[in-house]
């Protein structure tokens, strides 16, 4: 089938991750997102150590797949010029600035709608730009998690605070922002007028809290930190295994409870021929107030075996599973299959694997790898309609 | 402005969270969407502990905003046709059943295809309908976090495993099928043609790794336990102040570590006036080579001021938050300008607030309480053009 989204072209004027990863995104369902950086920096994450072979981050070579690179310096006019040429042409612009950057740089929504009111113009701050006292207050993935109260709810009690492990307050605001472009072209496509999407990483964790935060909303309770366990809904827990490594299980409802309740008193009638009687456990209620003593109890039978044994032995018809390595989750087969790290070709670094587009809907799937800083910068040119000297000019002046 | 999808219907068949928060999310962007719940049961979340003023879970509560409640009983051939009639009318369907189920149910994405081509048609599982050697195999928010190797990377080294808290494996999976959705859309409004979006919730939790599942996939590196650091951005820590609070930093580049460094000599010079000179803290690189020593030697400054004082002191100009409660977070001045914790009215429960939409785009909002179970029958099957007859017989029949 046809990539979604052949036809709409993207200006990527983001750096480090939400930006990028939510423009990449865009460009593997088959947007042309082209990347517009400062001549002789560009994107900030191109520097991060580690390098890979000497020579790209290996944060920049996975965030900015399938896309064009072009270089621009706003200091100067003619690049500016160049950039408004390219804004007629194009469908969505994404920028994650501080708020008080684009309107510096004469990028911000009301010059670039006045260029082209059918463009779609996603900011992703950190606190939004319309409704926040301080917009510019600097935010990056683990102060927002701070600020977004999930951090309260993370680790185990009586310990320092951890953050999610992975840059959920980036990634969750990426998610968003896409959703937010897409739902806005859907309207520009009917209503003929594009919009101002601002998103807030901020707003988007809130969300994440889910249930923890609908809780607070209606009892007034703050849970503390949840270990690996659930606030109402138990069993769920982390349970150790014979050999040490450790399974995670989520028995959400009455009869995945009941499902592991028989089976062990199937595979252990001398011990817990009673245990689908208990009635300490028998209802999700009973089981909430008894948190503490099923979960001891658990880790008891989870003990008996090793974590492969339960993953296998259980894992097929109830929500046991190991908690796997990050070389384990790219082993798992459903991952493989469904080509979550495909191999890319980049002209210098030869064949790596990045992590892939989870947007399946059967389109034909294609991943170019990140391009160098100006990459694209002869090639746009032309397709702007530049001449020789025009962009000869550019390059003397430093605007590309 | 209007709400970008205004005039779009969506059948939401699914239950408990994935599904729900990513139906009402479109909800909220002015879709109408229907919620198809069994007869007499309903969404399982319904009945989670503990139930708000008795009567409805708080679960349900915070999930399903701006939907219609319709009952049907699919095992009832005129329930089924009812279905059926109203897929003829939709634009959107998202089920997340286990794969095996809708082909049962009649309602499978080829079924449903046949009845109405320009269907964009969701279903999100925890592996894939695509390529999972096992799709039935039982998933739920952190068995999934377990799977995915994020968990892995939660907590602090020598603790138990931590989840992220937050229900992010459902969450993320919420908001990919959302944009897959949208973007489906876009190329069936230009196209003609609906297609099926597979969101597999494991798919999506890879994609949370980013940087750090890049940096495995480049130099084979696992991290473990990062706490509240981070593997390659130093510094990045929660450090705990003079009042036993903590703060988190992110020093994510150059420029601010050298703001931060020439900070703390201003304040403190007989300590640290040496600071911006340091060898030791100097570069990114350098920084990441003693990393353990700059976020012990923080620790120390930090405890000198509570975390209220370091928040505003430094919070406007240098990535510095507060740990917050789930209180704290709700009571942000953004978070109550951008109304993200909005009032609704219930006709039994009165008024109590939910977490409100983070995609704004300048659209009214408006929020409407989730609906009692087939709250909304008689006012659709009478959308449908159906007569109190045929409506009284599928009520006597149970279909309903």
């Amino acid at each position: 089938m046809t990539k979604p989204l052949e036809g709409i072209r993207v200006l990527d004027l983001t750096q480090v991750l939400a930006g990028p990863f939510c423009c990449r995104l865009m460009g593997d369902m088959g947007a042309d997102v082209i990347k517009v950086e400062q001549p002789g920096t560009g994107d900030p994450s191109r520097n991060f150590p580690p390098k890979y072979k000497d020579l790209e981050s290996y944060y920049y070579l996975g965030l900015n797949g399938n896309k064009r690179s072009l270089t621009l310096n706003f200091r100067e006019d003619s690049a500016k010029e160049t950039f408004y040429d390219l804004v007629k042409t194009a469908d969505v612009m994404v920028e994650n600035y501080r708020p008080s950057v684009p309107p510096r740089l004469g990028i911000d929504y009301d010059t670039i709608h006045k260029i082209n009111p059918k463009m779609v113009y996603c900011s992703i701050s950190g606190f939004g730009h319309e409704g926040a006292p301080d917009p510019n207050r600097p935010a990056f993935d683990t102060t927002i998690q701070a600020s977004g109260g999930v951090m309260s709810v993370i680790g185990q009690p009586g310990q320092p605070p951890s953050t999610m492990g992975s840059p959920v307050g980036d990634l969750a605001g990426a998610y968003a922002a896409l959703s937010g472009i897409l739902a806005a072209l859907i309207d520009r496509d009917r209503n003929g007028e594009g919009r101002h999407v601002d998103i807030a990483l901020l707003d988007t964790m809130l969300t994440l809290q889910a249930y923890i935060g609908q809780y607070y909303l209606l009892f007034g309770s703050e849970p503390g930190p949840l270990g690996s366990t659930h606030p109402t809904n138990v069993p769920v827990a982390a349970l150790q295994c014979k050999d040490g490594r450790w399974v995670q299980i989520q028995f959400a409802n009455q009869p995945l409870y009941m499902q592991l309740a028989n089976k062990l008193a199937e595979m252990y009638p001398d011990e817990y021929q009673d245990l689908p009687n208990d009635p300490r456990f028998a209802t999700p209620g009973d089981r909430l107030k008894h948190k503490a003593e099923i979960i001891e109890f658990l880790g008891g039978v989870f003990s008996k075996k090793t974590a492969d044994e339960w993953d296998s032995e259980l894992g097929n018809q109830m929500p046991v599973a190991r908690i796997n390595t990050i070389a384990e989750s790219f082993a798992e087969q459903s991952v493989i299959n469904r080509n979550m790290t495909p191999t890319v070709q980049h002209p210098t670094l030869g064949e790596y694997r990045i992590i892939g587009n989870p947007l399946k809907m059967g389109q034909e799937e294609e991943y170019k790898a990140a391009p160098g800083l100006g990459q694209h910068t002869d090639e746009l040119l032309s397709e702007l309609g530049y001449d020789g000297a025009k962009v000869q000019a550019l390059k003397d002046s430093g605007a590309v």
